[in-house]
């Protein structure tokens, strides 16, 4: 079996897999309503045939036959070694329980949605207790060495653990506590982020934005949907979307950057490796890591904002009138324990998350049960974050995650936040001058630092090693915390000149 | 083998035939000019898939059996039928000649565009004389009783025979001339309809007239395109698109009535009958006589703009300035023999498409020569039309079909308003009131007809068989000179009253 049938064959599963994720961003961005129901059956035929085509024996032994031919390079044996390994999970799992999974996630999904339209928790309980069933049995399918969560994290983040996150999230925990006290306790009159922006004027500044950041607008495009996503057809076509609120400035901003960051990844995966695991992402904290230093370690720094707040006062000089650049970026940066995990700010997020975390772990490992999320939630954000949730709409219905069967996601939002800041700290290393740069609207040393460490290597490395190949370390929280102390102590010894808005 | 069977495994193949359309609209209207190579493997790969599953013999055996299963209703049993006729058909050509056609199809529009590009026909005519050869080959596949074009033909239009369109066209061509000779002595001054008309503006005109026609806007969207066209991915998210030109009024108007009428035959047919013959279409002539009886016998009619024209001058009051109905009537009915089919009038329409009909069918039994195209083409346009081709460019180049290897397309455009004025008449006849209706805006009476007629019966009827269930007789050119004849005489007498523009 030659190498470049392997090529063949796995280049036109993504095909498949492409097309359908193109259907699945017409159907967030134009679809017409009653256009949902074939647009849901059209996508189970895809989802079918790729799995079909992939978990063929044909594949099996294809992938085997490669594997003792000595002829292949470094990157082809990689190659052949990942869709191998990826293979093999794909065999443990009956095909008759994938399908069982995705109508106990179509029934989850749906049960969600009248449960949080309805705030009533109860709808949602047995069909997501169900759910948690069949992800426990998933996770026996698949195996796992210390904890079963640990075979879900690895859709996710391949290599991730519960013990590694636990002593990633047990260094971060307390130091974070004490910024975040410190921080919230700095005043800031944000009130002006939320004036009236005009759509358009906030559509332009975006797209200016994203152009400033490197993102190729011939291979990509940005468009308006209920949530931003980042999705890609190739790294020639990576698109992003994202939503306007005219009564907040921040709303639309922060998705432009952080989706940005997403699909400057993904432009820069290598195009030749188009369908193959060194053409992919690396895991999906890699991936956030990628929005997470654009929209924090970047676009929530001052030098970021010396070039770029005269930019957005040309767009918006009445909203912004007698606002200082210190002001800005201080009310940018407000700091302020909330309900909400998609609103919270660079620090409290992580208590979000780890909150989430937890609850996952404790349900997979059966000590938990679905009935008594609600309590636990409440009482955990009453803990870790001082905020009392009025209701479950607020509380534990705010993510899809769940319904959607997604266990060991949520930290690698997080673990991204972590690898975001050890790889700012390293560019900063070799390049003492960057803020400098960035001051001045060149963003260039980052992005080929980026593509040289991250970008061009798709999934040869794994995380970890990713990670010591770029910054010489392994990956630890002490970047982030560095970061966070250095950044919230320079804030609280910022005068803010300029009248009060 | 049980009808339950067969319909899923029709219906799975055409969420694939769908997902490559979601695919080619979005290449048409979104896709940034990066993503085209890509996209073209994927829409390969998708249309492989669909022809291996519908070829495999389980199909051929599936379909066999059920047909001498006696159960079924009329409906699925033609169904099934037709279903045959198409795998019989498919299995007629070996799966190395499709390759080689389709890779003769990509080299050839290459060449096309290129040579278009250059205004030389010589770069286009070795490729093109090669797919003409591939299309006698198919042709002797496919197998025929009369002429070897009828065999092409009915890729478009079954049923459809040289003999037919002979006798179609025959029975048109002498009357019409004497029609296109009295038509074109009309004096007529149309500049202001190359005023500067807003393009936003004529975006929410076109919209609007969408609406009125009874186009569902939950059911479908409008976007803009190069070039406009009608693509469906099942009859309740059927798209249309259009283009806006702002020296040229007509350009999208037209675009938007004639879409919209393609439109909604697609979002008449019946869904439950998603993915087999019965929900589908009838062929190219029957969907063409639903974009020409609306952009024509309609919208080209003075009842339509009784009530449309005061919409039209609310819209652009400056641009209609002292132009009168009858004025505005006059200039869209305007006359005159060109050079460019797509721009073309209702009446020398016919004679663009019936020179290409003759071309082909000489090129397809070999009497002519690709070689001698432009020669033959433009002595044909000097006698048909009066008019002298200057360039090859505007001449035999400008349509793509050639190079897309659509031979027997064209005749199904002439076809199509032939079906169009004898339906036309039909709904005349048994609503005496419609166009009293028609100029207050009710379309109900035309879309219930149509809806009864057409829509309801997908591929129930053969083209032939529709037309004589809903009109009382077999198709004939009677009802399109009647109706050309009637309006144009009306047109002399009319007087244009009001300020000459």
């Amino acid at each position: 079996m030659s190498y470049q049938l392997y090529k063949e064959a796995m280049q036109s599963i993504a095909d498949i897999n492409y097309a359908a994720a193109v259907l699945q961003w017409d159907q967030e961005t134009y679809m017409p309503a009653k256009g949902a129901e074939r647009r849901g059956q059209q996508l189970a035929t895809l989802a079918e045939i790729a799995h079909a085509r992939f978990t063929d024996e044909r594949i099996g032994n294809m992938l085997e036959d490669l594997l003792t031919n000595d002829k292949l390079t470094i990157e082809e044996k990689r190659n052949v070694t990942l869709s191998q390994q990826d293979y093999i999970r794909n065999k443990k799992i009956p095909s008759l329980f994938v399908k069982q999974q995705s109508e106990a996630i179509t029934i989850c999904f749906h049960a969600w949605i009248k449960s949080r339209k309805e705030n009533d928790f109860s709808t949602f309980q047995k069909p997501l207790s169900h759910l948690i069933g069949l992800k426990q049995q998933e996770a026996e399918y698949l195996g796992y060495e210390g904890h079963p969560y640990d075979a879900l994290m690895n859709d996710y983040d391949k290599g991730l653990t519960v013990a590694k996150a636990d002593k990633l999230f047990g260094e971060l925990q307390p130091q974070l506590q004490s910024i975040v006290d410190k921080a919230t306790a700095l005043e800031v009159d944000d009130s002006f982020l939320y004036n009236h922006y005009d759509k358009d004027k906030q559509w332009q500044l975006g797209l200016q934005v994203l152009a400033q950041m490197g993102y190729d607008f011939e291979a990509g495009r940005q468009d308006i949907s209920e949530h931003p996503f980042t999705t890609n057809f190739s790294s020639q076509d990576v698109r992003v979307t994202t939503h306007t609120d005219e009564n907040n400035f921040s709303a639309m901003l922060w998705s432009c950057i952080h989706e940005g960051g997403h699909a400057l990844y993904e432009q820069g995966l290598p195009a030749q490796q188009y369908g193959l695991p060194l053409g992919e992402y690396n895991g999906l904290s890699i991936h956030e890591s990628q929005s997470r230093i654009w929209e924090n370690c970047i676009g929530r720094g001052l030098p970021y904002w010396k070039q770029n707040f005269a930019v957005v006062q040309q767009h918006f000089p009445q909203q912004l009138q007698g606002i200082s650049l210190e002001h800005f970026y201080k009310a940018i940066n407000k700091v302020k324990p909330s309900l909400i995990r998609i609103n919270a700010d660079e620090l409290t997020y992580h208590q979000h998350v780890i909150i989430r975390y937890e609850i996952e772990k404790q349900l997979i490992e059966g000590s938990l049960s679905a009935a008594d999320v609600p309590a636990v939630w409440n009482e955990m954000y009453k803990k870790r974050l001082g905020v009392i949730v009025p209701d479950d709409r607020s509380g534990c219905l705010q993510d899809v995650h769940w319904s959607h069967g997604s266990f060991g996601y949520f930290p690698t939002y997080s673990i991204g936040s972590l690898y975001a800041a050890q790889f700012y700290a390293a560019i900063k290393k070799v390049e003492p001058k960057l803020e400098e740069q960035i001051a001045l609207g060149d963003f260039t040393r980052i992005h080929s630092w980026l593509a040289e460490n991250v970008f061009r290597h798709g999934k040869f490395y794994s995380a970890e090693d990713l990670c010591k190949e770029a910054t010489g370390e392994a990956l630890n929280a002490a970047h982030f915390i560095q970061y966070a102390k250095a950044k919230f102590e320079n804030l609280s010894k910022m005068s803010v000149v300029g009248l009060p808005s």
